[in-house]
């Protein structure tokens, strides 16, 4: 198997993106978002101060406008008709001026056309004009949010590079584990566990195995003792004490895709109020699995998570909803919250990770990646779950 | 030393921005550019779904807004007055109508009030109105960039930040250049040495290291014999042979401080044409570094190297512009770029990097972080430049 989404799959995204656009009456369409532009041509590109941008003309020709410097990169990796160069941002002629002159010639200004955004936007020193500041479209329609939704139901493909990303996060988190230690440190050990995964991944895998991101690794992110009550916290390089706390993750990108397996465990032993939390928490995820199934609203799982909560007298303790969608970004649309009512569908990817934080003690959290499939889910993790098995 | 911003400083950026507001009339501020509000509370968060937003009411009180999970994590580590929460995203009530009222009940609808964004955006699965969508302003003033301006000096400490974030990235890119042996591949050469150095940091440093980012790590990102010739390349695992051109990169986060090294290195030998375009490349550099001063346009320093290219028609083998403002964005403006007329001053740290690539033979740069001082400039990077000691 190949490790990577076939350029044949990439046209058929295309195509599917302007057949849907069509539907709506939209001739063109620009887009400025880097993940969607990666769904839509295979083309990783490292977001700087430089600006991006693909667009579709009224032939469905498909273009990529990209600095100089990736130029000779997008021509050997991207699935695209046409590459357009200009060559420095901010540069003596403004990028926008350069697209604009493109558009132009693509014939934009007679078209009804679709866009993500009016410009490009990165916190790393970019600034320029809106497109609608600098030239006119016969119209222009808002389409935000249409690829990521095309995006929420998962290919066989994509389904298969998860479940590869999940084995290898497998392995990081039983690395992990197997090093920690009373008296260790969060860094060393999360060091270890990630640089082994990585080391044999390629090993095994060889040069099909492109992360497009991060190759396996597990982690504390300081979650450790009382500071795990912080949900998402940062490294604390904390030293690992009988009796604590921890929740770990783990992680591998493949071909830019994600999962996402997380963990309660106890260094050694734990106490009977902690194995009281532990076994709410575990309780809730598995009533969030068993409320799985397509054709129910989001909300659904959410709503069975939190009643349990409520019954048990845990909602104080409840700090976040229980999942979200996840594929080339950690977190996605849609999710397991109240306020999400958007239809469960056969290959949709979720984590479910129902959590509860106490003061003092710390926090109790398992998270899953699971499929959604025609009668109900199919768990893609599967590092082990129960009390027993945690206490490390 | 504490490897921190202390808190006063925090307070000082804070009242020095509020003063640069009311010199414009501008009366209370709303902000949601995560490296911003960082730079203003000292709290780190991981964006998400999840909306945060920054705010300074009329009477100089600054104010978080964070989902319920961050609230603790806010109010131990932020440098804040006030903290308030929304429970979750998309949640019942959507945050923005949250946020709404805690601006109206600080008299912002009363205000001419300044905002970078008219919302918080993410790729991660957010979306909401504009704040002009569901509520009105006496006035509101775009002020995006003002406190990216603010950040183009750096203070004695983030100075001390960045270079203490040079020595690590040091020895890094010491240990890469120790592992990199012909026949070895790309990532057990950087893992290896990024393990090591992020042991070696912590032991050295203590509880005083906070990385807010990564600890130190030395990698080639795919740049490997003719590959480099893409000057942001994707890591490639390749092996190192006899005769590659590489280009390495070595950084490390301190308090969310960065700096930037790269290297063109050769594997056991060069060839005389390798050595001619590096000749040329550290002649760049070496210009660039004769032209900095402060007083002078950021464009000057961009037109002598690219004289000196030109005079040597290398001009069809440049990429990109001659550098960047790094701090807590390892890319940030102002630029050393034809198009930046910006008054360069003491204070400011850039990344200095002429670059030249060859098809077939590949990448020639190096990347030093300087400072400008009084005078002229300081080096802040100190791994060797010349090339007898990079034929490793």
């Amino acid at each position: 198997m190949k490790l990577k989404i076939p350029n044949e799959e990439i046209r058929e995204r295309q195509k599917k993106f302007t057949d849907n656009l069509k539907e709506m009456n939209v001739e063109s369409v620009i887009l400025f978002n880097t993940t969607d532009i990666f769904y839509l041509t295979n083309f990783m590109f490292r977001p700087s101060e430089r600006p991006i941008a693909f667009f579709i003309d009224d032939s469905n020709k498909t273009h990529l406008f990209v600095p100089r410097m990736e130029y000779s990169h997008a021509e050997n990796y991207a699935v695209i008709d046409y590459i357009h160069e200009y060559i420095e941002y901010p540069g003596e002629t403004h990028p926008m001026e350069i697209l604009k002159m493109y558009l132009i010639e693509y014939k934009f200004t007679e078209k009804t056309v679709g866009y993500d955004s009016l410009g490009y936007s990165s916190q790393k020193g970019y600034k320029g004009p809106l497109l609608t500041e600098i030239m006119d479209f016969k119209d222009i329609v808002n389409i935000k949010g249409m690829v990521e939704k095309q995006r929420y139901i998962k290919s066989n493909n994509e389904i298969e590079l998860i479940k590869e990303s999940a084995r290898w996060g497998n392995l990081a988190h039983t690395l992990l584990v197997e090093y920690s230690e009373i008296g260790k440190r969060e860094m060393e050990i999360e060091g270890r566990a990630s640089f082994e995964a990585s080391q044999i991944i390629y090993k095994t895998l060889g040069a099909d195995y492109k992360p497009y991101g991060n190759p396996p690794h597990a982690f504390y992110r300081g979650q450790i003792g009382k500071h795990s009550f912080f949900p998402h916290s940062q490294n604390q390089n904390a030293m690992l004490k009988k009796g604590f706390n921890v929740v770990s993750q783990a992680a591998c990108d493949v071909w830019g895709y994600k999962s996402e397996l997380e963990r309660t465990m106890f260094i050694g032993e734990a106490s009977k109020e902690q194995e009281k939390y532990f076994n709410h928490m575990l309780q809730a995820q598995e009533i969030a699995f068993d409320s799985i199934k397509p054709g129910i609203e989001a909300s659904v799982i959410e709503k069975n998570v939190q009643r349990y909560f409520k019954e048990n007298n845990l909602e104080p303790l409840v700090r976040h909803h229980t999942g979200h969608n996840i594929g080339l970004l950690n977190h996605e649309a849609p999710f397991f919250d109240i306020g999400d009512d958007t239809l469960l569908e056969p290959g949709m990817i979720f984590s479910v990770e129902p959590g509860l934080y106490v003061e003092d003690i710390g926090a109790f959290r398992h998270s899953d990646t699971i499929l959604i499939t025609e009668t109900g889910m199919e768990l893609i993790t599967y590092y082990p779950r129960d009390f027993e098995s945690l206490i490390i």
